[in-house]
């Protein structure tokens, strides 16, 4: 086997957040609803933060499955929004696909609810396509840890890269140097334990 | 690596339950017997609504092994019925073979007790004839987690793919338009928190 | 200390149902939803098998909380049901005691959602009125372990007793002469391992 | 509060097995199989090795409850053997009781499948009746850790004492010249890590 | 044993935050970070919300300890803050117990880092002079679940209640018709579900 | 990829027990006692049963690793021995290769302690060789999980398979009618719920 | 019930360290061996650190059991060291119970292996003879959670308290002007988290 | 798939330890901090004792993630040093690739915190150049599992070996005859369980 890293670069990326609905929200049980919540935020402020093309969609959203969660909505008022009309798996749906196809990006950063559906069907199609896709594992929830598994065994049979809100900020940043406080404040807002560490360092430091 | 989705069709694909015996599930520990029997049922439920061919196996259920559980019974009274005699893989017992490929079908989806023999036996008898294999994890039982990962390992080394019961519905129904009401109902009498979110939707859209 | 067994006595015993509502449901993670679903169905059924009167509550059931889950509704569709207005402790609502008081019983068996407030607050309020109080665990559920120990531990510091809805059904059935087939029924539909072995009896025994 | 320490007497104690059959055995999900039975059978070892008057009881054991575990039966050939008619609460059985009674001791060692009835019920009632109740936690079973929890609740409000087997045997015997073999092989042949302890000691003690 | 409710009074209660400090906060490994830091916040929302006099304390803050979370001390700018100058039991600082005392109260709430010292030490203090002490179970951390489990052990033998901020939020609120958008505004905030609830609810309601 | 099913075959395959040291075993954390205990004879037992060649070897036997346990030098009194004077690849040791090869097998069980190094070396090696290796998982040990999980990472990128005691004696039998009861008891000799299974189907089939 | 704060007076305790030796060390399983042995160095170390009286006193330590481990031997030299002839129960043994009372302290801090006897029943013992017991939980280990749980319950009926290391440094220290640098220097050799907060602070005030 | 076996070399490894900082170790949830220490420290020592060419890193060691743990840096006096002023991946730092490439060696041990970033990344670097690499799974930490498996899913894909630092050490080493004495000093001074395996062990030898 010759090795190869498919290094996440911001200039090739964009973010797909897949049917983060408030009804769907309610079956998400493998992670803890603060961890979850704070997850799927701290993915939608590094995509803003990096200016990486972000498109929003949703299954069905005026029953039970219920509405996109409002943060993002506010967060991303210009990205494509499809309203899917019934297709489960995302790239079922011309639209979605040619919002993808238009960002012009072969990097494809997954999130969604529930991990087996939402994320691994568009993430197989994706794959197929020969898009490499990186899962964002912890801002992706699903119904128990079994479940979960059976999905990640699955996407990386087929070369999915399995990653978390924070690799990807730091893969794509690439050097602190960049931007220490853009950087600084995601952290911050998103890694209480971070935060922390910054209150005790800036007033020991402001104190001298 | 080249990628390539082996996406579910439901006019392709079969399901060979195997072992689900009123005696061997008292085997079954790394699944809360509540859930498992739902998980259990969920499939042979989508089994039914897709219509997709269905295969029932037994292992020596004259003994401790005990009865096929009545409801899989019931619910498929026209099924092949292999009662095997001896085999452990049910590969092994020729009647069962000559059943699945009478379905014509090359897509196996796999449930069973126990997961490391009942399942990754005939899995891995399939796989190496050429079929796809989908092993559904939840519907699936075994002693412990350490025997299901062992289990998991050897069977995904050969290319089968691990799913659960919802993510199979998904799969195979792909447009909801195709049937809300059919899927909807499947999902409430299987999934708690779906069926809750349905009962609120509905409640509150009727009282306008 | 002197000990005393508050026994379970069929004649005089009555049970509270607080606030099984479709929308506070999603609240409950210290239970799986299968195991959870099964447990309240349980104790209704048993509730039903027993007779005891039950009395049904819910808390703004036409805002977010949502209905009460229909099963229950359809259980006991003469049952006293009271839709508190704004009162949190449902002893705080003057229908809900005086329903509790008309039916004389000096036993009271609790289970709610969520098991820090909704059972907590009237247990607690019973007690202090000279109840016998006796909180189903299995049926009360809340956001998580931490929360359930701290309720546990402010209930039982009064006096509650914490059953579970098995144990409850032993109590008050004393012995299964009293109706075998009765408890048999109750067991085989709520406990799959208990299912198991009466499928496996009594197919052995029928074939003899 | 004075303290007192009820200690237990090899001359004044009574081991009570209730309902360890082999069909309430597959409902025991609280503690490993292999675990349990080690257990079961330990105590069982202890009561002979102590020579404690033991009895043994058990539930419908002509139904789907099954037979007493064989090594129990024979273990005590000739024990006090109450095949209950139909009383769930051992207690409730007056030739159980008789036998008890029958012994003249005054600390009553309680184990059984299940924990919150097979056990709870009749140590309460002994505790009623000012017995001394200790409970074997590790030698009975339930259905999961919540349940036990909640019996474990309820026993402990009324004075009983929780112990496991090893800690029983160590009160019991109170100093090991009074019989180091017998003593140091009820653990060889239960606790593994004991085992090998004595194998790697006595290997090279006997090498000089 | 008589029972007594000794319910939390909205008009009676203070709340002493101990030593949430920056430093201190790496030490809390028996909740989750994100959890951790939601409860902390939703204490101290709730705390302003009832206008419960709020005392601030903090150990050390110049050193390794760290300084207070900036979040606390910008919610309560004007509560009394009470940097120890090297008292571990806050108890043991006569500006605490004055402070304490002219608030009139009896009903003392208490969270802290770490649970077995920080609010373990004065909540003993405090009960032995007679006050009521609830101790926030869910808003105080400390190394692991052993640790937790002793420190509780401790105050509960005391008389401490535990509680968690949702339990305490509903005790003080005693009927939703006080102000229904107040209280539900703080639920939405810090609990990820009920937003969730909310927002499906409030959706389909104002599609009407 | 194309699949192939390495199936055992019990003319073509031999165990190799590796460390199974009275030291050593206070080293494994990853499995209770009582259970690793159990799953260790039960391999020795299926390997005396299905006769299939064992090699037993030691690390420094007469240090503090202890002896190996004695019920497996009891069981293969004529196997090879190997106490190996200091190698720790067992490979590495030329008697302990001279001896799998004088089998002539080509299918290589092994199990040993601890998992990452007794075992992993030596099936490393062999893979490299061009033997086929069945790693028994469950008869394996190590200090916890984190190791035992890195340890199968690397054996399994290999080409090792992964199976537990169970799964060996089902491939290896192939069909009950082989000899129902030589594989029926050693099912219920190590297997508690199948022994019971066995007790409560015997003693009704025997009633009738 | 009236409260009072039993609060440790390092003029008024002593410490007993039962057991510790480094076979029966193999038992423990509760707490990972890491953590386990950094407890009981600590507890050693804060013993010295406040001049505690302290007893050392071992079960048959020239058998399997093994010797006391040779740390605690070499840190108290001059401590009383009971090695019990047979006495399982240390306060059996005459000498031990003089020592003791030797040392006229009637605060006894008790740690051991393993918890449910060589604790507990020392701890039972004193109490009954009217002295104050502090468990220290942390520093005392045995064979599983199960176990450990029925042994807190059996001693905390009687009074015993429980406490981790940390917190009996804490109260025993009462504040930290009474020596910062003494006591910052027993947290950070065994509290790895306390150790990172004073590295970084004196390396940030340092750099000043 | 062939085989091959990449054995470590202790005349062809270097170890890599990256970003083991004061402040990014409060970060680290995913292992208990006293194991995590131990860990970290041992394999150092074993770097130390093998000889092995080391490497040292840091990130911002001036800001909020703190000074390099003080005892790496003085057990590793000479060694280079390389404090990056802002890459995240150690591998675009070029001096710190130049004084790897310095040594020699192709195969590199990396350990570092926090795993998916600091780890992965210039493991997945390394890899695409060529090297061999062995990721001690234990001496790298992160924030909880989820992110732990997701990190080992990206590397392993791409050829990294998981290993912990106790296979490390046997691997290098080979044979105890080597050196008897440095190995087990190694073992005592960082498995509790070893040490008193020896201590058992040489205390019973030297009575002879």
């Amino acid at each position: 086997m010759t090795s190869s890293y498919k290094r996440l670069d911001k200039d090739n990326a964009a973010v797909l957040m897949v049917d983060h609905q408030a009804g769907l929200l309610s079956l998400v049980r493998d992670i803890d609803p603060d961890r979850f919540k704070n997850n799927v935020l701290a993915l939608a402020d590094l995509a803003k933060y990096f200016k990486l093309p972000t498109i929003l969609t949703t299954s069905f959203e005026t029953g039970p499955n219920g509405p996109l969660v409002p943060e993002l909505k506010a967060l991303f008022p210009d990205a494509p929004y499809i309203a899917r009309p019934g297709q489960i798996n995302a790239w079922d749906n011309e639209d979605f696909v040619k919002a993808i196809k238009a960002t012009g990006k072969k990097q494809l950063i997954i999130a969604g609810v529930v991990t087996e559906v939402c994320v691994a069907f568009p993430a197989l199609s994706a794959l197929a396509e020969g898009f490499d896709v990186f899962v964002v594992t912890d801002a992706s929830g699903t119904f128990n840890e079994l479940t979960r598994e059976s999905a990640w065994h699955r996407m990386t049979a087929q070369g999915a890269q399995l990653m978390t809100w924070f690799g990807l900020a730091c893969e794509l940043h690439r050097d602190w140097r960049n931007d220490i406080e853009g950087l600084g404040t995601l952290f911050s807002n998103h890694i209480p334990d971070y935060r922390n560490l910054m209150t005790s360092y800036s007033t020991l430091a402001n104190s001298k």
